[in-house]
């Protein structure tokens, strides 16, 4: 066993301590026929006829636990979304973590056991591994950075340059649960409240879109929000998109607190939802699949992609209008 | 252009400033035909018939410059290096790197140009990426994380699990080098030299051996140096492995700055070195083969494994034994 309670330099100099780590906490956590931690590179099977993909994120959340998930479950969701709106069915995960000396053992234990149970729920396995170990005051407690490998079929046209004029903006859910759920957990600002992170896989809402012709492109608005994942899609296809505040949803609790704290829901993090973009006549096939998903009851037709420039409109409830500025300060780091 | 000189918070946030970042330094050098700033995830094509392989490693060195190498060509060598000694040919590999606040732009600039260069070297191509910017204090300047994906003839015996009594072990160069290195470029031991990292891809050692029957397993004595390869076949093999100081290649310098600051060379890493198990009848071959390459002059071979159980001896150029342990205080945190 482990006699150390909190992790030392030595748990990450290729030594006895750094066996036991690994044997200890990462191999009995996240244990699968696929996983041999004594090699340099592991073997993986590519699913006849598919067509892979590959994606990466390094995760910094602060808290590293916080209601409704923890950074080892955030770096699997994370990353099998990016997968799962490309598209494709995420399989595999690798797995980089750089501790801090001086985290406890305990708390590194219960975040990769959460890890572990993530990646089971996500259907994907972890199948190779690194540590590393910072001296104090080098590392903010822990970060952790996961890669993935997926499958999509072979020609499906899914991407940002399919999306037309006149097509149609869809959220699964409301937005922004991710990013009050952190921000209130760090207690900085001395108020409580009952909101849990939405990190979860978005899988169940993206594998049953595969069939639906007229889905052009999906992303999970994480860092920077819906705002963001707005003027991506205004960049990269030069057209306008508008917003209708109206109709995105948004839950009270995320509403007020934004409002206390001076945020825009729009900019926040979400880490299980998805934004689609759809000819018109799919809208309505997209919803109501995905409201017949656990996750998805909530979800809405929030705009539209104009037909010239002109950034993203957010069209308020009271009737007027307003630009959302491309994000400039970071408002909330080490959000995920 | 960037406006900054050094790294800000909003360089993280997924708004103008990181987009920026992200085009004018990262897609910049790392400019490919497979990669697109743009996705989520990126598709990437499976060599027909082949297996593939994926190894993942994070890089925490200090100082992030060093002679001989920085943490960007690190980065790419030591996973470029983890699919090399798996018998595996690189192509493909994803990017996290974790910036802390405040570190100068010129200085990633340089680090990231370093990186595609070495990426170019070693034949391989970035594909995916993310960046995330974490607050002063609590990043140690820049951590990189990179996954690798390579692909092998199908049908290689090559393993830990092949290697057999009687094998001999083989080492392409000087140990240590990478270690002594970077302990230099601190400069906290007031010490000058002219030693530089070895670090380097491996593929040109690695690849000629493939038609080489007899040869049963590879390794890169990274983290933990050639002492700890020895422990981890030792503990796979339940052997003992037996090693023959006199035999073992270490510049001068190495040795001398060893001796000044206690350290043993055996346990230093290396960042572009093979440590390779064969039949004694193919070790001739081997060296050879190393001999004829570029950086694989000082080839040697250095021990072999016995018939029963015994740890890691070394027989010491006086006449005498000792024991090899395996390692437990980490004697240089942020190496590699």
């Amino acid at each position: 066993m482990i006699d150390a309670t909190h992790v030392m330099l030595a748990h990450g100099n290729g030594g006895r301590h750094m066996r036991e780590l690994i044997e200890e906490i990462f191999a009995r956590h996240l244990a699968n026929p696929a996983l041999d931690v004594r090699l340099d590179a592991a073997p993986f099977e590519i699913a006849p006829g598919m067509l892979p993909f590959i994606t990466t994120d390094a995760f910094t959340v602060q808290p590293l636990e916080f209601p409704g998930g923890d950074i080892g479950a955030l770096a699997v969701n994370g990353t099998v979304n990016d997968l799962a709106v490309s598209g494709a069915l995420p399989k595999y995960l690798t797995l980089n973590v750089i501790i801090e000396e001086g985290l406890e053992v305990r708390c590194l234990d219960r975040i990769v056991k959460s890890l572990a149970a993530a990646a089971r729920t996500a259907g994907v396995c972890v199948i190779a591994g690194d540590t590393k170990v910072v001296p104090r005051g080098q590392g903010g407690g822990l970060y952790i950075a996961t890669t993935g490998v997926g499958f999509r079929e072979p020609g499906r046209r899914l991407g940002i340059d399919q999306i037309r004029a006149g097509d149609v903006l869809l959220v699964s859910g409301p937005v922004g649960d991710h990013g009050i759920a952190v921000m209130l957990a760090r207690e900085e600002f001395e108020l409580q409240g009952s909101i849990e992170s939405d990190c979860a896989p978005v899988t169940p809402l993206t594998a049953p879109l595969a069939a639906v012709d007229g889905l052009r492109f999906m992303r999970d608005p994480t860092r920077g929000g819906l705002a963001t994942v707005a003027h991506e899609i205004a960049a990269a296809t030069r057209l306008g998109v508008r917003l209708a505040e109206a109709r995105i949803p948004v839950r009270d609790a995320v509403r007020s607190f934004c409002s206390i704290l001076g945020y825009d829901p729009y900019y926040l993090a979400s880490e299980g939802r998805v934004v689609a973009v759809a000819a018109p006549d799919a809208a309505g096939e997209i919803l109501s699949r995905w409201r017949a998903t656990p996750g998805g009851e909530q979800a809405a037709a929030i705009g539209a992609v104009g037909d010239g420039p002109g950034g993203v409109i957010l069209a308020t409830e009271i009737g007027g209008e307003r630009f959302l500025e491309e994000l400039e300060d970071d408002p909330l780091p080490r959000i995920c």
